[in-house]
Formats: structure tokens, sequence, C-alpha cells
């Protein structure tokens, strides 16, 4: 790889969404505080900010700066928090802990979790809106952007996934079941941020058809090293109780085709990532080297 | 009033709305089913589909045509079946009847009860997305539309109002904050159905805002009338549990005013909807007869 500096680029890239994620959420007193507290508890709690910084960095790889896309970048950290949320409840995967801290449910409550995850996808979609407030914004890219944001998180991405993992638990599935709870699940909100952020950039079709099938790979790849990680991971990197798929009787990749056979697999997706983003040239290194480091992060 | 046929009227777009509902919900058999089952047996469940009525009669009282609004229209039912469903969990209400059948997570769990009411809110803003695709109508009014209807469904709106709801099940509240809890869980998304229905439809700032504060009293004056209700009515005419506020004590407009002067209230508040719409002459007489309607309804 080139000597791009890939850890200043996410910290500067992290250090804006952040800020611009405590800006965006209601402050902790706006009534009514209970729900507002549980939002910003869950958001703000840290991560990769993997999703927005993906947003940012599919505009910038056709020529755009990270604030013309901001509001978005944030909606898809709330999207993906929201999922969270909602999934770690007693009647979901019943996880008390993420990220290194309690689940919202066990802080806030059921009934406020359920209403906090509810708020952070509904504001999403307002912050997307507001999007097209921002100049060299086309209001109608900003209308296709809102309906792939959606086609991503509904039953034919996000919510699809997480529904047919919740009927898998305890059963024998299949690889070709396997990759669809991995395309579903994660893959698709991960390709769409890569996505969007390009679209409302001013990519046109040849460059959205490239980002895309980038978005894919890598997504596809995040999620086969994050079973991986499960299956290797300690509390302390993770900041979540590693074997929990194993516990939950969740099937994983490495337990379907091995440890090896998956980052095989894992690397050769990151490859094919690369190999895509080529059409952009010295503007794909930050994509680049984030593919990279999808695939040997270690949390 | 005047000879205007409400019964016609409103059995004429329910079945235009029915239609489309049926339509834009993906199939029972698309992957995977069970949330696309669930989302179907609450959506296509009856009701009045009093929010894409008045999403049309919105679009209507400026001059356009229903089929303008459509999408939108639906997506209002949708974001309305996805908060019931949601409340009526064990971890909220928890409530076995809605519209005289089961409810949604006693049919299907509680996990993808969960799902589907997440999935019916995603969907229902790619609906209104895809409506900057009709005829006659433009991105940036449907970019302004996505955000109001985001606003009036989350913690601003809707969901703000059934955290406070939730809150205050057994304690003594004033009157100030059940209006807080009315205009909140009910009347922002009422209001909003109408107001972007006359944005969709092409209204000016002064059609826009004659609209909006019409739409503000009748959404109020709806859910006095359906404290009323509760008090008075019968499983046989309301599909729940009459009395169900009591036994969850939650305070109702009738027990902290008396049931008379809620009444009178909800008729000042239709005087007010129905003056407030006299600028539209003729148009506006669906509207009025609707809002006679609220007032006057047993169920």
């Amino acid at each position: 790889m080139s000597g791009f500096d890939l850890d200043a680029y996410l910290q500067e890239r992290r250090r804006l969404v952040d800020v611009a994620l405590d800006r965006f959420l209601p402050g902790e007193d706006t009534p009514p505080p209970a729900v507002h507290r549980a939002m910003r508890y869950s958001v703000l709690a840290g991560g990769k900010r993997l999703r927005p910084i993906l947003v940012i960095a599919g505009a910038e790889v056709v020529g755009a700066s990270p604030s013309t896309v901001m509001p978005t970048a944030c909606a898809m950290e709330m999207i993906h928090t929201y999922s969270l949320i909602h999934d770690d409840l007693p009647a979901m995967d019943d996880d008390d802990y993420r990220r290194g801290r309690l689940t919202n449910h066990k802080v806030f409550g059921d009934a406020i979790a359920i209403l906090a995850g509810d708020a952070l996808l509904t504001y999403a979609f307002q912050l997307v809106a507001q999007n097209a407030a921002l100049a060299g914004v086309d209001a109608r890219v900003v209308c296709d952007v809102v309906a792939e944001i959606a086609q991503a998180a509904g039953t034919r991405g996000m919510v699809g996934g997480q529904v047919v993992d919740i009927e898998s638990e305890g059963k024998t599935i299949t690889p070709e079941q396997l990759e669809y709870i991995h395309v579903h699940k994660t893959a698709a909100l991960l390709r769409a941020s890569l996505t969007v952020g390009a679209r409302l950039g001013g990519a046109d079709a040849p460059a959205l058809a490239a980002v895309a099938d980038a978005g894919q790979s890598l997504g596809l790849a995040f999620q086969i090293v994050d079973d991986i990680l499960d299956v290797e991971g300690s509390l302390e990197t993770l900041g979540k109780t590693a074997g929990s798929d194993e516990r939950k009787q969740k099937v994983t990749y490495p337990a379907l085709h091995g440890i090896e056979a998956s980052r095989r697999e894992a690397r050769g997706l990151i490859e094919r990532t690369k190999s895509r983003l080529g059409v952009f040239g010295a503007r794909s290194a930050p994509l680049c080297a984030l593919a990279d480091f999808v695939v040997e992060r270690k949390s």
C-alpha cells in the first residue's frame, strides 16, 4: 500500500462525526428528557463510526467534501445504533453489554429503549432530508438517497437479515442462508453508506456502480471478520462477551467454513474491493487503506 | 352543514387507500416471509384510514388529485400502524387486542413484532421518497415532507407523547401534561397528514398555515373524543377493551375535566377547524364534514 496515514484519516473523520452527532442530537434536558438521554447514551458511546466514515469516504472518492454529506453520515450512525438497541432487547438477542457498557434497556428499561430506537430511526430520515439544504446538493438526489437508505435498512436489507438471523438460532443452516444473513444484516447498510456518500458527492452512473460493488465486498468482508473476532476475541478488545454467537447458537462463518478459509475469503473480498476502486486513482487511497483495516482489525 | 355525502367520500377514499396499501406492501411470500406477514397482518387489519384520508383531503383542498399523494398517504398509515404495534408490546402498554383482532406480538411473537414495526417505519420513508417520481411533485417539497413527517413522528411529536404517556402511568398529572401527551402522541401525526398532503398538492404559505392550524385543532379534538369513547365505549364498537385507559391508570381528558366539558371542548375545536378552512370555499366541504364526523363518531 501507499504511505497513506489511515490512523490520522480515521481520527480526523471520527472527530468530525462525533462533533456533528453531538450537535444534531437533542440535548439531554430537551423534553421529554428520558428518551433523549437514552438516544445520546447509545449514539455517543463511541464506536468505530465506520458507517459515517464510509459516507464521507464515498463523497471524497468522487471529489466532494465531508461537509456536503455530514447530516447523512450521522443518519447512518443513528440507524446503526437503533438496530443495536433493538437487537439487544430481551425479546431479541437479550444482551447486557455493548461497546463495553450496559445496553440501553439495562439502563433505561425496555419501553424507553424501544422508543429511543424508534426515535433514532425517525430522526435519521429527518437528517437525510435536511441534507438537501446544503450547498451543491440536489433535492432529487436526496430523495434517491432516502429511498436507498430505507431499502438497505428495511426488510430487503438490515431488518430482513435480522429476521432470518433470529429464525436461524439453534438450527442447522446452509452456507447460502448464512450469506443471506450477512449480506442483509450488515453488508447492506455498509454498502449503502458508501454509495449514498458518492451519490450526494455527485457520482455519475459508472462511478456509482464501482462504489456499490466495492461497498458490497467490503461489507461482507467486515461481517466475516466480525464472526472471526467473535470466536477469537475477548471482552477486553470487543467490549462485548466473546463467543456470544456460539452461546446463542448462532452459526458463524468460521463455524461453517473454518477460521483459515474465513480469513482467505475476507482477504479475497478486500482485494476485490480495492480492485473496483482502482478507477478513482489516487482518490481511492483512504478507502483502500480502510478496506485493509477492516480485514486486519482486532476489534 | 352542506349536503356533502361524507359516507360516499370516505368509502371511496378508503378503497383507494386499501388498494394502494395492498400493492405497496411486499407480498406474504416475499423473503423473509415472517416479517412481511406481520406487516400485512396489522396494516391490512382495517381501521378508519384517517391519516391517509387526511393526506388526500389536504391535497384536494388545494386542488390536487389523490393520485399525487398516494405513496405518502400510505406512508402515514404505516407510521401509525408501526406505533400501534410497538405500543401494544408487553414492554409498553401490553395489549392483547387491537381493531378486534389479536395484537401483532400475540400472533408473531415480540421479536417479529418489533422488527415489523421497525420495517413499517423504514418503508414509510421509502414511499415518501418515491412520491418524488410522480408527475407534478417537486423533489424539494418531498424533502420538506420527509423532514416534517419525521419531526411529527419523532421525539418532538408522536414518540415524545408516548414517552410522557408511559412515564405518567399511575401518577397524578396536570391538565397541561395531559395536553402535552395528546398534542404530541396523536395530534402531531394527524396535523402532519393534512399539511403534507397540502404541501405535495402545491399549497402556498397562507394555505399551508390555515391547513396546519385546522389540523392541529382536528387532531386534538380527535384524541379528546378517543378518551370519551374509551370511557363510554364497548369492545364491540371499539375493537379493543373499553376502559383500558382506566385499567392502565392512564389519565384521560374526561377524568380531568368531566365528560360534558370534554364534549364541549371537542366541539369548540371542531368549530375552530372548520372556521380555519373557510378560506378554501367549496373545496373545504370534505374536510369540514370529516371534522364533524371526528367529533360525532362512535368508534
